[in-house]
């Protein structure tokens, strides 16, 4: 019984591994600058093997964005022992620290919003989920008002466009942007007519 | 001399019908669907005729662009004796009633963002170019901090997604979602550390 479980986790470590090489490719390298054949060169493997993981270069980049996706929201889901804007607070920072930590790669997923399909959907799917997160924290149990999920979703456009500016410029700390994208959120959210509590 | 000023009006009023038929032909069909022959029939002009106001159907879609963009900064320009926020109000007014009258086009264009450069470029110029007058409205004559700036772009990437909710949803009126934009940028404004005087 041995053998068979050391294999499948083998299997596992080395998808990982592919998937984490691809978040570094696809920010180095345009997705039409790569073919499977690079992608299987940079990884020491052969092209069938890399194949045995991936059925096509388009199914690489999916998972590896899917992989990239999960991450984030595992890093930035808040303690819900706290309070809901101290769990606003905890989820911005920790969702800053990450793009901090990957702003090339970040930079180039929000601008290929229009051309891949993919990334399209991936971003409006997380935005949807963050969506639908603030708005069970500002009214709980209750559908939100027009005016409120209006805010919302705007809002999270706003931070996007802000987190652009922010790679751009670089000029902002953390901790100043934060605060802009917190009192920001508070601003709409009060403008739409459900204030929320502290 | 009548007439060389008699055929220079129709020169320029046919060309002005034509990028008034680009408006609507680029929202009804995608870009792709469109070839100069069938636009030619559809203005009743023949094709000849038409490569001769527009040399490519890229440059016929790039002056559409411009004369909407043209004709949405003369309808939003605030009368410059109003206070700022009233100057503010009266624009987003102009500009929420402009999109009310072109909702389809309007979502064709943002959506489009990604995947055509002219849009992309179009876009960036007049969120450029109207974050320049908040700007100089809100902090006349100096130079805006770092976290301002990033305030009045982020906010207008929120008035691109709050505007596509309402477009999708229709359930808010006009006078509410301009009340929703307004307090949103006062909120971000004061975030930033520089309250907007009203």
């Amino acid at each position: 019984m041995v053998q068979p479980a050391y294999t499948r986790l083998d299997v596992d470590e080395r998808r990982r591994r592919l998937l984490e090489l691809g978040g570094e490719l696809f920010t180095r390298y345009a997705y039409d600058e790569l073919s499977m054949a690079r992608i299987a060169r940079e990884a020491g493997i052969s092209k069938a093997l890399l194949y045995h993981y991936f059925p096509s270069k388009q199914a690489y980049f999916a998972a590896t964005l899917e992989q990239a996706a999960a991450e984030l929201v595992a890093t930035v889901t808040p303690d819900p022992s706290l309070e809901p804007v101290e769990q606003l607070a905890a989820s911005l920072d920790a969702y800053l620290a990450w793009v901090e930590a990957h702003a090339d790669a970040y930079a180039k997923l929000i601008q290929s919003l229009g051309s891949v399909p993919e990334v399209r959907e991936l971003v409006e799917r997380v935005r949807r989920q963050t969506a639908d997160r603030i708005l069970a924290g500002i009214s709980p149990g209750a559908a939100p008002t027009p005016a409120l999920r209006t805010a919302v979703r705007g809002w999270l456009w706003f931070m996007d466009g802000a987190v652009l500016d922010w790679i751009e410029h670089r000029d902002l700390d953390r901790v100043e942007l934060g605060g802009l994208l917190l009192g920001t959120l508070l601003g709409a959210v009060t403008a739409a007519g459900a204030p929320l509590r502290g």
